[in-house]
């Protein structure tokens, strides 16, 4: 298995060169704004990941589900945001990590969730730590910043025995914003809305040690914009910038040659009558995520690398079955469908990371400069930790 | 773990009863046109689910990776059919099952195939059966039935050291067929294209046993048209139907009340403002799979019932982060949104079972009567088999 002409398709490929690529930019990037960065774990699920990130010793991070937060945990995490709002069963994982020496915060939204925090806090005699999510946009939950509700959720927190850890918000719709200026102008109004909040509550006297923002593109866009960077702000989300994606690029936060992530499939049959290729990478193998289809380029299913990662002209993965790919030219391209025999090798570049990654069990990992046969060279396999 | 109120969310659930029911509609269909099944287990990937189809003993089988070959070859199924066009390079593990005793049987569409097929088989000194695929509907790959090439592929197989077993159609284009009449059309001409290319093979003094027809919806649908059931047909493959879907219901093939695969999902919030209620499944927990956009009615990622099953009127699952989803009420839905205090347990009925049930590593199987608490009984834990 020396290099990715050898595994059998289809797989998932990480290029570690272009990962620590696009982890350096940000870190970097963030450090000149001085706020730390709390990486999201739920696009690659890969403790071997979040090590390019975190060189030295394991960081803060941000995870989607218990899953992961058990599994990170096993490998020396133990400063963790569980980001989705709390079902309040979940509570007894929380507790048990909690025990195990994790400092695992939970998010809700709710006076519901905060009197079940404080109960749970009250039966095991830990205070467990909560922040309230805000709605910067609208995008999915979170309280509005002038909602009654975020002092008296506060105070059931602090007062019911459970800890007010600070306030978080998410930019999700910055996904949707296609020029640099709109994703700095998210960034600014995600960071004033939860700085707000954070003000409101300590105005009531409530403490809010955490002030949390996040999204691949706000977390790149924040700069300095109506007088302040990130003031105000105490750790930066983002999770999707370690692979990047079409959407990404799409929206001009990163350029194709930034994307880390890729299946690698081979051609099974071709229709020429309808102007296909047939692979044997299909949804199973990229997913049904059709990111690009509300962008201004529609890229179908993914663009079409070859082995080696140079895009094919206007090779689009234009349709999808379980275990069958369809390549075609973009509609309206005056591209020559390249000759791609039975057995060719090829990429596909994913619309959306987090989803293609969510379909395997591995990362096949290549790295520096290409192996004897002239295909990228294997540098070691990577692990995901699926499941809730 | 007693019941459904019990595990931890998201989770695949499996309605042992509707499969059961599913299963015998089908059996009991196949066995009045006197044609044998060959369940295609890519959309359970379920050595139990399998067990409910075959009680007796392991039966034919058709599978979408080797994985599941060799995962069922395990399990003692001997005789299976991989139904995804040949990557050449994958003949070392069909080589491999064969030399374990099962009878794998390949597909191809070209000659490259065929000769890669016959060199392989010589190199190992044992014939590899192979199918000719054949394109009814223009759905996929496949030779056309009038293709001068298939006479010399099967020459190749035969005189090269392979076995040409005989040829196989898919009527992949049924899925979008929206009434019983066309699925009877297109299950007529899924059977006459595939026999007449069975009938081309023998006038040139070809062997073909196998003649190999297949979709949920043809394999429902066949019937005595045009003076024929299934004659000339020697097995039916289908893999859907243990499950169904609301594809299949939109197009009338089941109904909601078919429906075996689900995910139970909690509530984790609400937006009365927008008419959201948010849960923590998201299209990590459905897929992405959007198949009934392209119907007459739209049901969003998936239609929302209680945790019995009743369906809620008109409440579909609409929006889908990676472990967030978005309740909200039909476009037009003049009914109103029920109460759903956080922590009620829901569940949504997929838009596509195969590719929901990919999402999951396991099945948790109600049967039976409610347990104590009034929500269904668990009577099992049913393991899948991912990868490739």
């Amino acid at each position: 298995m020396t290099s990715l002409a050898r595994p059998q398709t289809p797989f998932a490929v990480v290029d570690r060169d272009r990962l620590d690529r696009n982890v350096a930019r940000l870190r970097t990037h963030l450090a000149r704004l001085g706020v730390p960065l709390r990486l999201h774990v739920k696009t690659s699920k890969s403790i071997d990941v979040a090590a390019r990130v975190f060189r030295d010793a394991p960081g803060p991070i941000t995870v989607s589900t218990l899953a992961e937060a058990e599994h990170f945990a096993g490998a020396g995490y133990t400063d963790i945001l569980y980001a989705v709002g709390l079902a309040p069963d979940k509570l007894d994982r929380v507790v048990a990590l909690r025990r195990r020496g994790v400092d695992l915060t939970v998010l809700i939204d709710s006076p519901v969730q905060a009197e079940a925090v404080a109960a749970a806090s009250r039966a095991a005699g830990i205070r467990i730590p909560a922040l309230i999510e805000i709605d910067c946009d609208g995008h999915r939950g979170g309280l509005a910043v002038t909602d009654p509700g975020l002092i008296g959720i506060g105070r059931t927190l602090r007062d019911g025995g459970a800890e007010l850890r600070g306030v978080l918000d998410h930019a999700g719709e910055s996904y949707f914003s296609a020029t640099a200026d709109e994703q700095r102008r998210d960034a600014d109004h995600e960071r004033r809305t939860v700085v707000r909040a954070a003000e409101a509550l300590r105005a009531a006297g409530l403490p809010c040690p955490v002030v949390s923002v996040g999204s691949t593109p706000t977390a790149h866009a924040a700069t300095v914009l109506h007088g302040a960077a990130l003031d105000g702000v105490t750790e930066v989300r983002a999770g999707n910038f370690v692979f990047f994606d079409l959407v990404m690029a799409g929206i001009g936060v990163c350029t194709v040659e930034d994307l880390a992530l890729s299946v690698v499939v081979t051609v099974i049959g071709h229709r020429p009558d309808k102007g296909w290729v047939l692979t044997d990478g299909g949804w199973m193998a990229t997913s049904r995520d059709r990111g690009t289809a509300a962008q201004r380029v529609d890229q179908g299913y993914g663009l079409v690398t070859d082995l080696n990662g140079r895009v094919i002209p206007d090779l689009l993965m234009t349709g999808a079955s379980q275990e069958h790919g369809t390549l075609s030219l973009r509609p309206g391209s005056t591209a020559k469908l390249p000759d791609l025999p039975i057995g060719t090798r090829l990429r596909i570049l994913p619309n959306h990371a987090c989803a293609t990654a969510a379909q395997h069990a591995q990362y096949t990992v290549v790295a520096g400069t290409a192996g004897d046969d002239g295909a990228p060279r294997i540098a070691g396999i990577w692990p995901r930790h699926n499941g809730w």
